[in-house]
């Protein structure tokens, strides 16, 4: 192990975000994999598809020896094992990357409706849409991780509300359009390859979790409370494997210019090294698949109607390449580390 | 040839929407192809995807042998060259359905805008979205056929707009997903395999023409005039070859209810042949690819927020398919006949 | 119903053939469904996808009621269900067209080996493969429809065996590309979007049970007994949803001329309605799809090397259209009835 | 600039290679990227999708201005305009890294045959399959990289050939399937879109440039004569962006072991970086997409009958990212450096 590396492991590390963990973190500079554990292994066996990238072994999950092995902990797990799970190593002293869903809500009647197989939240939580919470997360015990849909719409969405430009009473449609990967590698009909090559559905409609994570962090952002503002969240299902594309459609006041927005856009983001601003050009998912990236396009009419577009690879900017954006963040790195 | 049977020719026979329409109307049981014409063919020819379907030749377009030769001629063709044709086939008797968005536009200031190639619009005009204007496409010598969007979004929002529930001042947005054969045969870096796979990218906001034949038609459903609402139309090209998903984001009344809006659509379309009403299980473009239905799906909230989601073929209903069941109504057929 | 109609009925209606088989029967002038059954259903249900184009419902499979509602049965069942269906339905003097594979291979040993389900054959059994066997089915009381795969490879070469013009120990390599929906609707890793999209995979290695079906389709044409030619048979998954594009490579006698092969396939297949020879253009599935056609084309190269291409849809040529096309010949009726 | 940090130069930087070879050379750590050109830009120009990972700018291409700021040159560009280049930059002391076809056959008539552009051949040239002409590499003066059909087939073929192990006489089928990029970025009718999704094509049957460079390099490894044994190449073109698999059928002596085919690979790829051996578990496309590793998998069956099963990346292992390895080799480097 080098000298001065952290020591990181991953809880369900054979699932896809999992598996895009252990890519990123084995060629980072500045930590070594401890761990990697799968709740359906029995004994300790290889990722062929990982060979020459990571050479280490899946093991089962043994939760004290996690807490005692490693530095971080990624939790790539269902919401039901990382609430149980999270609390316990926190407890521990170590430190957390929670990729569930468990711990993003911080309203309690608001997360006792979405998840309710959270019970106890650890101290020393942050949520970890990086742009937006360095400074918390930089101080946290641990980290929950966002949602792919959350991410992609926020950090295009975000800084318009906080500006305070939004027209009073303007609805707020966020039409997403995500790949596959986002559903999960177990196998089912909505991602058999029939079903989805060659259609296109909308699903979730007024009842997908990530619509109350959204709201959540438009209230942050308005400096007010979960609910105040609502969302019409609709996500639909695309063909293809990875990728997110939201398309955000609010009023602000006639005659604001583009410049006005450009210039919003631009101190918000100046020094993240992830966000690229791309205006009226108008991000593609193939800009920015396979990388951290979130490419941000608006487009402007006299009346005010604002149409902004935001995409993110799901399992990169969306999930591990978050995470690990976030652990750079906790460790003190430069955030890009081991993620250009 | 048949007895009675209609003759009919295919201008622009070899784009996407002409191979359509020569296989549709090969198997149609009261009409015979009597030619069927390319302007990049010099000499007759076949076209081995059609052999056993189709077993006529594609020549070299002659307008006044179009016109004698058939007594309803289909124009597939781009606009500037049907802008030209389809008076001078009107005036010589034929009776015109036009593919091209030519003639889609009502108001001359708007068609001189999006349409500037259009200088004469022949007598006899109807607008051909089927179930909204049968009684005009009976009676007309020639019709436009709507473009795809339109067609996917005017037959969900129409109805609701006519029934006079939309919420004053509502925002109407359309989230309009396609697949790439609406883009056309020719190649163009957008449409290259390599930019389109695995990526998702919208198009056209706030400039598509599409939105003016869009907002035209609301107008229409409500009474007045083209421009009175304003509808926030975004195409979005998808990796998938066929198909159109329009998401459309509206207010009603608090209150209302989704039997309320079931009973809307049912009154809108008993009898029609090709829409089929799903309601809250939202439809797919799964289900309609390669058939000429559109199916309709909604759901309500509390507030009033209305999300209605509408799929068709964008090659069949959204054009080809649509021109036939066009062409039945013209000549007093049952419209269905030869497209189930 | 209609007077002279056939009662056809369909055992296992929800899965990808029987659905196709509705869609295919409903519009069928010369029969009418009177059963469609599936073994997961406990109340009639419709099935929505199928709205407008067959209005009936789908209901548990009662054998007994099958044998008595219907003239021809078609099962699109697992090997074990059809393998036990089929001879009762034949004693009780039901046409039977089986779908699955139980049938497939005459040598007792042989399908001992590959499908031990299968305790007892029908007496009036034929193999399916239409443009081979014509006068076969005429007669038969049962047909076996062949695999999707030997369907697409048997076409292409059963001409160049029965012609004897095959090099003496030459290899037959079968190289063979095939959509998901060939691996039917049951969700596993291996059909999940995820692992298909962007990828390509070869299975089957020299052990799948279309090589041996294969293997005796080629010595059926070569008048020698299954397992005198070896093949070598590998099917790859591509990721797109129907169609097989076989590549088959054998070596004839140095000199054969191009001339010599087409005039092979044109005698084979002189009237047959579906094989569409296309020579040295080379066919591709797009032409193919959703239609009962086999596009055959061919190479040859002065050595005596012959590369061979066919593609068919795997639903329909490769399943149920060929199904339909066999019903339709033992039922007198010209063979493209209801599939053009 | 870096103090030791080789200057390196890409000519043709805007298509689908060139803007991969950025992407790698931009994050190698032993190299500083000094110029990318392209014929196609008049002014210096940015490329927004490489925004953050590489920041300078596109010029136009100026051969002398290459020669002199850079230590190692990358051409990306048509076989005409390699064909021309390349021996000035040689005569100027740059090492060039050629990725065109233009250099690749060594025989003299052959060369004459299928690239008629290449006039002078530099002194100093190696043929870059890393793994198979590592030496020659290293001391080159100027690399051809190798087709990403030949890297695919000759890296599981050689091995086997080089061993002696082929029966006398045997075929060497090698059906090659392919995505999209490797037909680069001009748009034309083969790369459309919807002509590529949902369907499957053979080309270039018997006379495919990379067959020539496949049967050189099966002589190379049998010790022979370019021409001494005839390869049956059928590329095909498939519905995904990226990645190459490659099916070969070869047959050995009867009684073969797997183990002794095992033991083949393992002694050619000691050491080899980039090579995996998968064995009887088949390599997939989605395995080394985005990778410039080369997965090799095999079967053999008691008569001797192989099938090997080699799949890259196309622009990676099969042009850009080999061309790297093979800067690497040149430079003295890890060939692995900067590249995993």
């Amino acid at each position: 192990m080098a000298g001065g590396a952290a020591r990181v492991a991953v809880a369900g590390a054979t699932g896809y975000t999992g598996q895009e963990l252990l890519r990123l973190l084995a060629r980072h500079p500045a930590v070594t994999i401890t761990a990697a554990t799968s709740s359906g292994t029995s004994a300790a066996r290889r990722l062929p598809a990982l060979a020459r990238i990571w050479n280490g072994t899946i093991t089962p999950l043994v939760p004290e020896a996690l807490a005692s092995e490693a530095d971080v902990v990624f939790l790539a797990l269902p919401d039901k094992a990382a609430a149980e799970l999270a609390p316990m190593l926190v407890d521990a002293g170590v430190r957390v990357i929670d990729l569930s869903g468990a711990f993003r809500l911080r309203d309690q009647s608001l997360r006792a409706k979405w998840y309710p197989e959270t019970h106890r939240v650890p101290d020393g939580l942050a949520y970890g849409l990086t742009e937006l919470e360095r400074p918390a997360v930089a101080g946290a015990r641990m980290v929950a991780n966002p949602g792919c849909y959350p991410t992609a719409t926020l950090l295009a969405l975000a800084p318009i509300v906080a500006a305070g430009i939004l027209a009073e009473g303007t609805d707020v449609v966020v039409d997403a359009k995500s790949g596959v990967s986002g559903a999960g590698k177990t196998p089912s009909e909505r991602t058999h390859f029939s079903e989805v090559h060659g259609s296109v559905a909308a699903y979730g409609v007024f009842g997908h979790r990530h619509g109350a994570e959204i709201e959540q962090g438009v209230a942050i952002a308005d400096g007010a409370h979960p609910g105040m503002h609502s969302v019409n969240f609709v996500p639909h299902l695309m063909p293809l494997d990875r990728g997110i594309l939201a398309t955000i459609y609010v009023r602000v006041a006639a005659g604001t210019t583009d410049a006005a927005l450009a210039s919003i856009f631009e101190r918000a983001y100046a020094g993240a090294a992830f966000v690229r601003l791309v205006g009226a050009a108008l991000p593609e998912i193939k800009h920015v698949a396979h990388t951290n990236f979130c490419d941000i396009g608006w487009r402007i009419d006299p009346s005010g109607r604002v149409v902004l577009v935001s995409v993110i690879d799901n399992l990169l900017k969306g999930a591990s390449g978050q995470a690990v954006q976030n652990m750079n963040v906790m460790l003190g790195l430069d955030e890009a580390t081991g993620l250009l």
